[in-house]
């Protein structure tokens, strides 16, 4: 049986990598979603070990040591880590990962995995961005900033990711689509089955 | 404007090759088919200029010496090779160009344009392939056994190709919906889009 594939989801805040991510996974297919842990507080509606597992500071230091993170980041002083227990099992069992992380973690699991697909999300444009930031109206003209100068530094790791699909406004199933479509072709890579020639001639 | 993508199918004969590029083609997509020039002798119902260029000895010769192949190969005594006119013009005007060439020919593609896409097209088996041939009860032993000692010189190539596909019997259809998936995925590629980090940027 061959393995799984590791597939890293990563896009600024606006980008709607979330919905993109939660309606792949209602198609069904062979996909298990990563939930990170982090130490940042629940948000309202969030719920623990669905949208991310709720850990202490020591809890996540304490993971750190005894290598339970697959890749981790400290961002905006909140640690954000892929247990192994997320990742590895599944993809073992040929099952697909996907994983809904940040720039220095997804540089964590190419390195760690050249089989992983590095997918970028990003708006139209950066002008679009900042609109949609301040469209939500819920967050400070601080925060605001720190999110647009955070994705120019997202930006400057696109050549590093391998695809990148613009979520047009409105057009969000057309990106899932996108997304389908890069998760099927994998299987087709030549990388990604190295035992077939001799499967083909002992045949 | 992106420049088109080359694409080139390689795959043993009775690996469908040529139906496969041909219900491709039928799709009308941003697609031309590269026609190929070749000494061999037409063979019945073959047009010139539809399935091959057929040229002399003579003329393919002038032909190498003035740089007017992309790609050449000697494959059985006879020449194939794809004219610069076939190619060039199309890419640089954002037109993908398939190529259903050899596997040396494929090589030296890979060489001259790294963006290239490689996709192997195979039968299901080494054995699947031996009945296919003998299936068709119009060739000689001699010729079967010299096409299956070349389908193993050529799976030897497996992991120089970018993909692979299996045309299991009476699946013809799925491979044509793989090959058309594969393609629209290139458009998605972060290494294909090198500017649109600037672009993002700066609207």
């Amino acid at each position: 049986m061959s393995k799984g594939t590791v597939f890293v989801l990563s896009g600024p805040a606006g980008s709607g990598k979330s919905t993109v991510r939660q309606r792949l996974m209602e198609k069904g297919l062979n996909f298990h979603y990563s939930v990170s842990d982090t130490t940042r507080k629940p948000r309202k509606g969030e719920q623990d070990g669905v949208d991310y597992g709720f850990v202490t500071k020591e809890q996540f230091e304490e993971g750190i040591k005894n290598n339970r993170y697959y890749e981790f980041a400290n961002y905006t002083g909140e640690y954000y880590g892929t247990p192994v227990s997320q990742l590895t099992p599944y993809i073992e069992a040929g099952v697909n990962v996907i994983l809904e992380i940040e720039v220095n973690g997804a540089m964590q699991v190419k390195e760690k995995d050249k089989n992983a697909v590095l997918v970028m999300l990003l708006p139209p444009s950066y002008s679009a961005l900042e609109d949609r930031l301040r469209g939500r109206g819920t967050e400070t003209e601080e925060k605001i900033q720190k999110r647009l100068a955070r994705a120019k530094e997202e930006i400057e790791l696109f050549d590093k990711y391998d695809y990148f699909l613009i979520n047009e406004d409105g057009q969000i199933d057309e990106c899932v689509k996108q997304l389908q479509m890069i998760a099927e072709t994998q299987q087709y890579k030549t990388k990604n089955n190295p035992d077939f020639p001799i499967k083909f001639l002992n045949n």
